[in-house]
Order: C-alpha cells, then sequence, then structure tokens
C-alpha cells in the first residue's frame, strides 16, 4: 500500500529553470491529494506522469501566487478533459470568490461539481475523512493567513496469521470477521481467541506538510513523531534576518523543529531561486536533524 | 539587425509533454516583444534564456486563459526581481480590472510602473511605434474579441557605396547627412547627387500574428506580402467542422491565407494537443503553401 509524497515545484516565489513553484501530491493508498498548486503544476503532473482525473482534492496552504496561479489553469484544463468527478478545493476562505471570478473572468463553465471548502487557518480543524486517511488542518504563521496539513492513515485492520489459518483450516467466509476481532470456534466447541490468529495491524502512518511560516514551535503537538514532516526552508542561516522579516524558516529552523518533534524523516523545500546548490542547505538540517532531505521536483519520498 | 520570433508555446488550450501554451517573444533589433501569456511563459523564458529584463511591452490577443495565465506569475516575479522598468500590457478592454484585481486579491504591491493599453479589436489600430517598429492590431474573428498584432520595421537609412566615399575621399562628418539625402560638392564645386552615393535601404520587413481567429478573409490586406505571418492552426482537415464550431482554423485554412496574401513564410502554431505527431498538418499547409514551418516550443525563425 503507497504512501508518498511526490514533489512537482521546489521552489519558492521565483521558478529557476531547476524549479517551478510549489506544488506537492500525496498519495494515500490510491487516493491522491493535490497540495498547493503553483504555475505549471498541470505541466508538472504530465511530466511525472501523474494522471490528472485521479486528483479530486487541492488543497491550497494560503493566498500567494506561487501557490495558487496553477490553479486556474487546472481548473480549466479539468473542464477541456470533460471532467465528471467533483472536485474539492480547500482553502482560505478569501480564495472562493477569487476562483469564481477568474472562472468567470475567462469564460470557463466549469461541467463538473466544484465543491469550495472554507479553510479557517486560525486553528486545527479536522477537514477531511474517508476510510484511507483523515485531514487537519496545522495553523501556521505567515504574513497572511496559512495552514499546513496533517495527514493521518486511518487504523488498517490487523492480518491473519498464516500457519494458523492452516493449522485450524479456517474458511474463508470467516476470515474478515476475524480480522474485525472475531475469535474461532472449533469444531470440538473450543474457542480461539483473536489474538492468536493475528498480527496487529502496522501503526498508521503520519504526514505533516507545513508551508509557508516562520519557526513555530506551536506546531509541536501536532506534528510530533510524524513519520514524514516536510517544512519549508527558503533560507539558509545566511539569512536568518530576511527569513523572519518575510516570515519564512531557514534549515535550520525546519530541522530544529523536526528534532524537537521527534519526527522519523525530514523534507526541505521551498527554496529561494538564489540558492543554486542546495548543498548548505542540507548541510545545516542535517548539522540538526540527520535525517534530512531536499526536495527536487518530481522526487518521491516514502512516508 | 536581428528580426525574429521565438515560440515559446505552442500547444493550444492543454498543453502536452512537449507544448507549453501560447507564448512569443519578438525581437526588432534588440527591442522585445512579448506576445500572449499563457501559464508557464516565465518558466520558457529562463529555458529558453530570454532575459525578463529586456520584455517592456507584452501583447494579449484575448482573454482566454491558455493566452493569459502566465500573466500574473510574470508580474509577480517582475515585481520581485526588483524591476523598475515601465510594465506596457496591450490587451483587450476587459483585461484591465482583472489584472488590478488579480494583483489586490494576491498582495502583489507593484513597485513599478505598469500601463494598461485597452485595445478596441473590431478595427485595425496603431497601438504603438518607435524608432524600430510600428504596431498595429489586426482584427480576428473568434468567440470572444480577438487582436492580432502587426509588426513593421521603420524604414531604415540607405547605406553609402563604399567605393564611392573612397572615390571622393568623403569625410565621416558628411556621411550621416548623406545618408539621409544631402548630395556632396566636391572641391571643384561639381555636386555629386545623392543617388549615386547610396545603396537604397532595404525593405522594411513585415510580421503578422495571428491567433486566434476562424479563417477571416478579412486580414488580407493587412497580411499582404508579410515577410512571416504566423496564423493559428489548431486542427488538421479532419476536424474542419470543430475548427468552425468553436472559431478555430485548420493547417489548411492557414496556408490558404498565407498563398492568398502572398506573404513569405508561414509558420503555423496554438496546436491541439490530440495532435502528438504534426507532420498531417504541415503535409495538409504545405500542399497549399509551400513555405510553411511548425511551430516547436523555443524555435526561433528569422522575419
Amino acid at each position: 500500500m503507497a504512501f508518498t509524497f511526490t514533489i512537482l515545484g521546489s521552489s519558492s516565489a521565483l521558478p529557476t529553470s531547476e524549479r517551478f513553484m510549489a506544488a506537492h501530491v500525496l498519495n494515500v493508498h490510491e487516493r491522491f491529494f493535490l497540495i498547493d498548486c503553483g504555475e505549471g503544476t498541470q505541466m508538472q503532473l504530465r511530466r511525472f506522469k501523474i494522471k490528472l482525473g485521479k486528483l479530486n482534492h487541492i488543497f491550497i496552504s494560503h493566498i500567494h501566487g506561487d501557490h495558487v496561479f496553477g490553479l486556474f489553469g487546472l481548473i480549466s484544463t479539468f473542464n477541456l478533459l470533460d471532467r465528471e468527478n467533483d472536485l474539492h478545493i480547500y482553502g482560505p476562505s478569501e480564495l472562493e470568490p477569487i476562483i469564481y471570478g477568474c472562472l468567470r473572468d475567462f469564460y470557463v463553465h466549469v461541467n463538473f461539481e466544484l465543491i469550495f471548502h472554507r479553510l479557517d487557518c486560525t486553528k486545527s480543524v479536522r477537514i477531511y475523512e474517508d476510510d484511507k486517511v483523515k485531514i487537519n488542518t496545522i495553523p501556521l504563521k505567515h504574513r497572511i493567513p496559512t495552514c499546513g496539513f496533517l495527514f493521518r492513515e486511518q487504523p488498517g485492520l490487523p492480518n491473519l496469521k498464516k500457519d494458523m489459518i492452516e493449522k485450524y483450516n479456517i474458511p474463508i467466509s470467516k476470515r474478515e470477521g476475524i480480522k474485525e476481532g472475531d475469535s474461532f470456534t472449533l469444531e470440538t466447541g473450543d474457542i480461539v481467541p483473536n489474538h492468536e490468529l493475528v498480527i496487529p495491524a502496522p501503526e498508521p502512518k503520519t504526514f505533516a506538510y507545513c508551508s509557508d511560516t516562520v519557526y513555530h514551535e506551536g506546531i509541536l503537538t501536532q506534528i510530533k513523531n510524524a513519520d514524514l514532516l516536510y517544512h519549508e526552508a527558503t533560507y539558509g542561516r545566511d539569512l536568518e534576518k530576511l527569513a523572519k522579516e518575510t516570515m519564512h524558516s531557514t534549515a535550520g529552523d525546519a530541522a530544529e523543529l523536526a528534532r524537537k518533534a521527534t519526527v522519523k524523516k525530514l523534507v526541505i523545500g521551498h527554496f529561494s531561486a538564489r540558492y543554486k546548490d542546495l548543498t548548505p542547505l542540507l548541510e545545516e538540517a542535517r548539522s540538526v536533524f540527520k535525517n534530512t532531505f531536499v526536495a527536487e521536483d518530481g522526487k518521491t519520498f516514502v512516508v
């Protein structure tokens, strides 16, 4: 079962020849979520062979152009491709009229259902849940209202122990019930308790997305022990002052949060275009939190 | 002196893995004009190494997203790069409030002068003139108000005949005047008439940009004898009916206009994403007008 995070754009406000702007796809067991949608997102989706028709949910962290300017073209493309599925967009309230205004101004009459979910970025709220995953917002601290997103797998069912199935010759009709907690009654009338028949399900995994934000320990409780944390690192410590002024983070800030939250893996991204070589940022982060990786357009990380 | 036309995007409404959406750069003697601005234009400018700072004039043919969605990101990028030059945007009137609305919605406070020139697409109007080039609109026929653009070089000065300069030992101080029409008086008092001293300037060249439009002979007078005609060819004759319905042209339509206008060279572009291989469209056009070429992202044509 896949639980992966793919970078479509790893740059901040300005693109470079290597890096497009913020956009990411999270695959939770073949359910695909687009997180942020910078200019060129639809081209990156094609380039990295992610089927547009699989995207039904788009999450926008905040209304800065480098996180949104790909949305209008993407909606327009969905429309031209005769999309039929509903499209759910989650973003700060102010985004709703912008989207509808843009569709009107550019003569785009969507032939599918577009459902906008207004986010209140001041507190953590459950915004989505299905049988695979539940999603909460993470209030971030940026120049304008901004949300991160916390994706937590739903607990799976335990797995059956193969040797026990064989030993007791358990019929297929009984197996689902056992996964859900049944014990098994033998022909002798003896009962085999459930815990002898199953291996507990793996712990549900968690992915946290935090962009854009200044260093903010308020998120620690939410991202605690996450399996994968994506955190912006627009700057290196050489530009710590600028990071604070613009309410962005340094690579060191991201790593410090990863360390304090004892996450398992950190991916840093949203890099300023001034950094051609990202090695210094990676080194800066790794000196604080070893298991750090650098976002790169097209790269996929396992949660 | 360069007079060239570079394709940034050769696709129509949907991008493909090879083709971005409508955007083009015309270089008239190192003055650079951006014509249409589909999503990803700023990335293509970087990719094809065209300096953003050189662009001071942007021409938008009509308000369909595939010709405009790159504009917001580009303006935002100009701003982040601390642009100081004025930026002139020429487009249908309705575009002006859209641009200002977008800048407001996305918190972009431009620190340079943005001057919008409202175009009336119902008639041909001179919209720009400097010492290198003059530009007129070409009224096109599409589903919404749409303008093409006609770029005509300003007439150059004649060139001096080298052998005459040597023969009469004409001093440098007199040469500019001769280029501008003076005759030259010898020490003997004899006068050498101007036409003996100069080679006439080359004919000013003309480039015509026509996208999007249904087949429309109304443009023939304006594009007559153009050195280079760019004409949209969204479809091939296999989809002639669809072309008419959507008010687009086929490759054959574009070629027929090129033939009737006796232009020197035709470039077709704005291709539907359904055509992976463009050979059939090129062949269709060449069977009518031989000197046809296919637009391709990054390709430059000499006018």
